[in-house]
Protein backbone atom coordinates (compact mmCIF):
# COMPACT_ATOMS: atom_id res chain seq x y z
CA UNK A 1 0.00 0.00 0.00
CA UNK A 2 1.35 3.36 -0.79
CA UNK A 3 -0.20 6.83 -0.65
CA UNK A 4 0.63 9.47 -2.85
CA UNK A 5 0.92 13.25 -2.24
CA UNK A 6 1.81 15.89 -3.94
CA UNK A 7 2.98 19.39 -2.69
CA UNK A 8 0.78 22.65 -2.27
CA UNK A 9 3.61 24.91 -2.13
CA UNK A 10 7.07 25.72 -1.46
CA UNK A 11 9.29 27.02 1.67
CA UNK A 12 11.52 30.57 1.24
CA UNK A 13 13.89 30.07 3.74
CA UNK A 14 17.27 32.09 5.12
CA UNK A 15 18.42 28.40 5.94
CA UNK A 16 20.42 26.97 3.24
CA UNK A 17 22.94 24.04 4.72
CA UNK A 18 22.85 21.54 6.93
CA UNK A 19 24.90 23.63 9.55
CA UNK A 20 22.10 26.42 9.58
CA UNK A 21 19.72 23.75 11.21
CA UNK A 22 21.77 20.92 13.10
CA UNK A 23 23.58 24.38 15.41
CA UNK A 24 22.94 25.08 19.00
CA UNK A 25 19.38 26.43 17.90
CA UNK A 26 18.12 22.77 17.86
CA UNK A 27 18.53 22.53 21.83
CA UNK A 28 17.04 25.74 22.60
CA UNK A 29 12.75 26.10 22.65
CA UNK A 30 13.27 29.49 20.80
CA UNK A 31 15.99 28.84 18.90
CA UNK A 32 14.33 29.21 15.70
CA UNK A 33 11.92 31.89 16.73
CA UNK A 34 13.51 35.09 14.98
CA UNK A 35 14.14 32.96 11.55
CA UNK A 36 11.88 34.30 9.33
CA UNK A 37 10.52 33.02 5.85
CA UNK A 38 7.71 33.08 3.69
CA UNK A 39 5.50 30.22 2.70
CA UNK A 40 4.49 30.07 -0.75
CA UNK A 41 1.28 28.05 -1.80
CA UNK A 42 0.74 27.63 -5.24
CA UNK A 43 -2.25 29.54 -7.06
CA UNK A 44 -4.35 26.32 -7.40
CA UNK A 45 -4.56 26.42 -3.75
CA UNK A 46 -4.84 30.12 -2.59
CA UNK A 47 -8.47 29.88 -1.92
CA UNK A 48 -7.79 27.19 0.60
CA UNK A 49 -5.91 29.64 2.82
CA UNK A 50 -8.84 32.27 3.40
CA UNK A 51 -9.79 32.62 7.02
CA UNK A 52 -6.37 31.50 8.16
CA UNK A 53 -6.02 35.21 9.35
CA UNK A 54 -6.85 35.27 13.06
CA UNK A 55 -4.62 31.95 13.67
CA UNK A 56 -1.38 32.67 15.61
CA UNK A 57 0.26 29.97 14.90
CA UNK A 58 -0.03 27.22 11.81
CA UNK A 59 0.67 23.55 11.67
CA UNK A 60 3.39 22.93 8.49
CA UNK A 61 3.46 19.24 7.32
CA UNK A 62 6.39 19.36 4.58
CA UNK A 63 9.06 16.70 2.72
CA UNK A 64 12.11 16.22 4.15
CA UNK A 65 13.48 16.24 0.44
CA UNK A 66 17.37 16.45 1.38
CA UNK A 67 16.49 13.45 3.90
CA UNK A 68 19.45 10.87 3.02
CA UNK A 69 17.64 7.52 3.85
CA UNK A 70 15.24 5.83 5.83
CA UNK A 71 16.99 4.70 9.09
CA UNK A 72 15.83 3.51 12.68
CA UNK A 73 18.11 5.10 14.80
CA UNK A 74 18.93 8.67 14.87
CA UNK A 75 22.17 10.81 16.27
CA UNK A 76 20.62 13.54 17.15
CA UNK A 77 23.47 16.33 16.96
CA UNK A 78 23.26 17.26 20.55
CA UNK A 79 23.49 14.12 22.01
CA UNK A 80 26.10 11.05 22.20
CA UNK A 81 23.61 8.06 22.08
CA UNK A 82 21.57 6.96 18.80
CA UNK A 83 18.20 6.96 20.05
CA UNK A 84 15.00 4.97 18.16
CA UNK A 85 13.89 7.02 15.18
CA UNK A 86 10.13 7.77 16.62
CA UNK A 87 11.69 9.41 19.76
CA UNK A 88 13.68 11.86 17.41
CA UNK A 89 12.29 14.59 14.95
CA UNK A 90 14.98 13.16 12.45
CA UNK A 91 14.74 13.85 8.84
CA UNK A 92 15.98 10.37 8.00
CA UNK A 93 13.12 8.43 9.09
CA UNK A 94 10.66 5.87 7.53
CA UNK A 95 8.53 8.35 5.36
CA UNK A 96 10.19 11.78 5.63
CA UNK A 97 7.94 13.96 6.81
CA UNK A 98 8.29 16.67 8.71
CA UNK A 99 6.03 18.84 11.41
CA UNK A 100 6.70 22.71 12.60
CA UNK A 101 4.40 24.65 14.35
CA UNK A 102 5.12 28.76 13.03
CA UNK A 103 4.11 31.73 13.92
CA UNK A 104 1.96 33.67 11.01
CA UNK A 105 2.83 37.10 10.61
CA UNK A 106 0.82 38.21 8.09
CA UNK A 107 -0.57 37.27 4.71
CA UNK A 108 -0.86 38.29 1.48
CA UNK A 109 -2.69 36.87 -1.37
CA UNK A 110 -0.90 33.25 -1.72
CA UNK A 111 1.97 34.08 0.51
CA UNK A 112 2.45 33.52 3.84
CA UNK A 113 4.83 35.66 6.03
CA UNK A 114 6.02 32.97 9.03
CA UNK A 115 8.64 33.04 11.76
CA UNK A 116 10.40 30.02 13.51
CA UNK A 117 11.37 28.35 10.80
CA UNK A 118 13.73 25.29 10.86
CA UNK A 119 13.18 24.19 6.98
CA UNK A 120 15.68 24.80 4.44
CA UNK A 121 14.90 26.87 1.23
CA UNK A 122 13.18 25.19 -1.16
CA UNK A 123 11.60 22.56 1.30
CA UNK A 124 7.84 21.12 -0.57
CA UNK A 125 5.12 22.06 1.35
CA UNK A 126 2.19 19.14 2.07
CA UNK A 127 -0.30 20.89 4.58
CA UNK A 128 -0.99 23.91 6.50
CA UNK A 129 -3.18 23.34 9.64
CA UNK A 130 -4.85 25.75 12.16
CA UNK A 131 -2.62 25.18 15.21
CA UNK A 132 -5.65 24.83 18.19
CA UNK A 133 -6.15 24.46 21.72
CA UNK A 134 -6.15 20.66 21.25
CA UNK A 135 -2.54 21.11 19.64
CA UNK A 136 -1.45 23.05 23.62
CA UNK A 137 -0.54 20.30 25.71
CA UNK A 138 0.69 20.87 29.65
CA UNK A 139 1.54 18.10 31.99
CA UNK A 140 4.11 17.22 29.40
CA UNK A 141 7.61 15.46 30.16
CA UNK A 142 10.34 15.04 27.43
CA UNK A 143 11.86 11.91 27.67
CA UNK A 144 15.57 11.91 26.91
CA UNK A 145 15.69 15.37 25.70
CA UNK A 146 14.37 17.05 29.13
CA UNK A 147 17.45 17.39 30.02
CA UNK A 148 19.02 17.93 27.08
CA UNK A 149 16.60 21.18 26.14
CA UNK A 150 17.59 25.03 27.35
CA UNK A 151 15.44 25.47 30.33
CA UNK A 152 13.22 28.43 29.45
CA UNK A 153 9.98 29.58 30.03
CA UNK A 154 7.65 28.53 27.23
CA UNK A 155 8.12 29.22 22.93
CA UNK A 156 6.24 32.05 21.98
CA UNK B 1 6.29 15.78 -8.17
CA UNK B 2 4.61 13.22 -6.51
CA UNK B 3 6.31 11.81 -2.96
CA UNK B 4 4.92 8.35 -1.86
CA UNK B 5 4.96 7.18 1.80
CA UNK B 6 4.05 3.80 3.21
CA UNK B 7 2.26 2.85 6.34
CA UNK B 8 3.92 2.33 9.42
CA UNK B 9 1.24 0.94 11.61
CA UNK B 10 -2.60 1.21 12.08
CA UNK B 11 -5.01 2.65 14.46
CA UNK B 12 -7.46 1.08 17.06
CA UNK B 13 -9.73 2.63 18.25
CA UNK B 14 -13.02 2.37 19.47
CA UNK B 15 -14.22 5.55 17.29
CA UNK B 16 -15.89 3.55 13.69
CA UNK B 17 -18.59 6.23 12.52
CA UNK B 18 -18.86 9.90 10.99
CA UNK B 19 -20.79 10.61 14.08
CA UNK B 20 -18.06 9.34 16.68
CA UNK B 21 -15.55 12.10 15.57
CA UNK B 22 -18.02 14.70 14.47
CA UNK B 23 -20.04 14.96 17.72
CA UNK B 24 -20.10 18.07 20.77
CA UNK B 25 -16.71 16.60 21.36
CA UNK B 26 -15.31 18.36 18.43
CA UNK B 27 -15.84 21.93 19.90
CA UNK B 28 -14.58 20.82 23.44
CA UNK B 29 -10.71 21.26 23.59
CA UNK B 30 -10.90 17.91 26.29
CA UNK B 31 -13.59 16.06 24.34
CA UNK B 32 -11.45 13.44 22.99
CA UNK B 33 -9.19 12.82 25.67
CA UNK B 34 -11.07 9.95 27.23
CA UNK B 35 -10.88 8.14 23.90
CA UNK B 36 -7.92 5.75 24.43
CA UNK B 37 -6.89 3.13 21.55
CA UNK B 38 -3.74 1.60 20.85
CA UNK B 39 -1.00 2.53 18.30
CA UNK B 40 0.38 -1.06 16.14
CA UNK B 41 3.53 -0.52 14.86
CA UNK B 42 4.59 -2.87 11.81
CA UNK B 43 7.42 -4.97 13.83
CA UNK B 44 9.60 -4.04 11.09
CA UNK B 45 9.56 -0.66 12.19
CA UNK B 46 9.56 -1.58 16.19
CA UNK B 47 13.05 -0.68 16.85
CA UNK B 48 12.51 2.81 16.08
CA UNK B 49 10.25 2.91 18.96
CA UNK B 50 13.34 2.54 21.79
CA UNK B 51 13.61 5.81 23.96
CA UNK B 52 10.06 6.65 23.45
CA UNK B 53 9.20 6.26 27.02
CA UNK B 54 9.16 9.23 28.89
CA UNK B 55 7.40 11.21 26.39
CA UNK B 56 4.19 11.90 27.81
CA UNK B 57 2.74 12.99 24.57
CA UNK B 58 3.03 12.08 20.93
CA UNK B 59 2.42 13.66 17.79
CA UNK B 60 0.93 11.34 15.10
CA UNK B 61 0.80 11.96 11.47
CA UNK B 62 -1.98 9.59 9.58
CA UNK B 63 -3.87 9.21 6.80
CA UNK B 64 -7.55 10.09 6.39
CA UNK B 65 -7.95 7.07 4.84
CA UNK B 66 -11.98 7.79 4.62
CA UNK B 67 -11.31 11.00 3.14
CA UNK B 68 -14.30 11.26 0.33
CA UNK B 69 -11.94 14.26 -2.26
CA UNK B 70 -10.10 17.24 -2.16
CA UNK B 71 -11.45 20.07 -1.35
CA UNK B 72 -10.66 23.91 -1.03
CA UNK B 73 -13.60 24.81 1.11
CA UNK B 74 -14.70 22.76 4.31
CA UNK B 75 -18.02 23.04 6.30
CA UNK B 76 -16.80 22.18 10.44
CA UNK B 77 -19.61 20.59 11.52
CA UNK B 78 -20.09 23.41 14.76
CA UNK B 79 -19.99 26.32 11.56
CA UNK B 80 -22.57 27.75 9.93
CA UNK B 81 -20.09 29.04 7.10
CA UNK B 82 -17.68 27.26 4.92
CA UNK B 83 -14.13 28.18 5.73
CA UNK B 84 -10.66 27.99 4.11
CA UNK B 85 -9.82 24.00 4.39
CA UNK B 86 -6.14 25.15 5.44
CA UNK B 87 -8.10 26.96 8.02
CA UNK B 88 -9.67 23.48 9.17
CA UNK B 89 -8.53 20.50 10.10
CA UNK B 90 -11.07 18.71 7.70
CA UNK B 91 -10.19 15.06 6.15
CA UNK B 92 -11.00 16.21 2.65
CA UNK B 93 -7.91 18.54 2.15
CA UNK B 94 -5.51 18.33 -1.20
CA UNK B 95 -3.03 16.02 0.98
CA UNK B 96 -5.32 13.77 3.20
CA UNK B 97 -2.66 13.95 6.07
CA UNK B 98 -4.37 13.89 9.62
CA UNK B 99 -2.07 14.93 12.86
CA UNK B 100 -3.05 14.87 16.11
CA UNK B 101 -1.45 14.77 19.53
CA UNK B 102 -1.97 11.83 21.72
CA UNK B 103 -1.19 11.03 25.57
CA UNK B 104 1.34 7.76 25.67
CA UNK B 105 -0.16 5.71 28.34
CA UNK B 106 1.68 2.44 28.22
CA UNK B 107 4.17 1.16 25.54
CA UNK B 108 4.69 -3.00 24.83
CA UNK B 109 6.79 -4.29 22.08
CA UNK B 110 5.29 -2.51 19.06
CA UNK B 111 1.89 -1.68 20.90
CA UNK B 112 1.49 2.15 22.03
CA UNK B 113 -1.87 2.56 24.26
CA UNK B 114 -3.07 6.02 24.12
CA UNK B 115 -5.44 8.22 24.78
CA UNK B 116 -6.37 11.52 22.72
CA UNK B 117 -7.44 9.30 19.91
CA UNK B 118 -9.60 11.07 17.24
CA UNK B 119 -9.33 8.64 14.58
CA UNK B 120 -11.52 5.74 13.01
CA UNK B 121 -9.97 2.04 13.71
CA UNK B 122 -7.79 0.89 10.71
CA UNK B 123 -5.92 4.40 10.30
CA UNK B 124 -2.99 3.98 8.60
CA UNK B 125 0.02 5.58 10.87
CA UNK B 126 2.76 7.34 8.75
CA UNK B 127 4.51 9.06 11.27
CA UNK B 128 5.05 9.54 15.54
CA UNK B 129 7.25 12.03 16.45
CA UNK B 130 7.92 13.01 20.35
CA UNK B 131 6.21 16.59 21.00
CA UNK B 132 8.76 18.96 22.35
CA UNK B 133 8.93 22.62 23.75
CA UNK B 134 8.68 23.86 20.51
CA UNK B 135 5.39 22.59 20.13
CA UNK B 136 3.92 23.85 23.13
CA UNK B 137 2.86 27.43 21.96
CA UNK B 138 1.65 30.36 24.33
CA UNK B 139 0.28 33.30 22.95
CA UNK B 140 -2.06 31.59 20.61
CA UNK B 141 -5.21 33.05 18.82
CA UNK B 142 -7.49 30.77 17.26
CA UNK B 143 -9.51 32.92 14.53
CA UNK B 144 -12.85 32.20 13.47
CA UNK B 145 -12.53 28.80 15.51
CA UNK B 146 -12.21 31.05 19.03
CA UNK B 147 -15.46 31.47 19.55
CA UNK B 148 -16.35 27.79 18.53
CA UNK B 149 -14.95 26.26 21.10
CA UNK B 150 -15.23 25.48 25.01
CA UNK B 151 -13.95 27.51 27.38
CA UNK B 152 -11.51 25.31 29.58
CA UNK B 153 -8.24 24.66 30.82
CA UNK B 154 -5.74 23.87 28.63
CA UNK B 155 -6.07 20.10 27.64
CA UNK B 156 -3.89 17.60 29.16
Amino acid sequence: MEIKFKPIGVVHSPLKKKEDIQSSRSTDPQGFDSVQGELEIFKEFEEGLKDIDGFSHLIILFAFHKSEECRLFAHPPYDNKRRGVFATRSPNRPNPIGMTVLKLIQIERNILRVSGIDMFEGTPILDIKPYTPRDQKSDTTFGWLGDKIKQAPKSQ
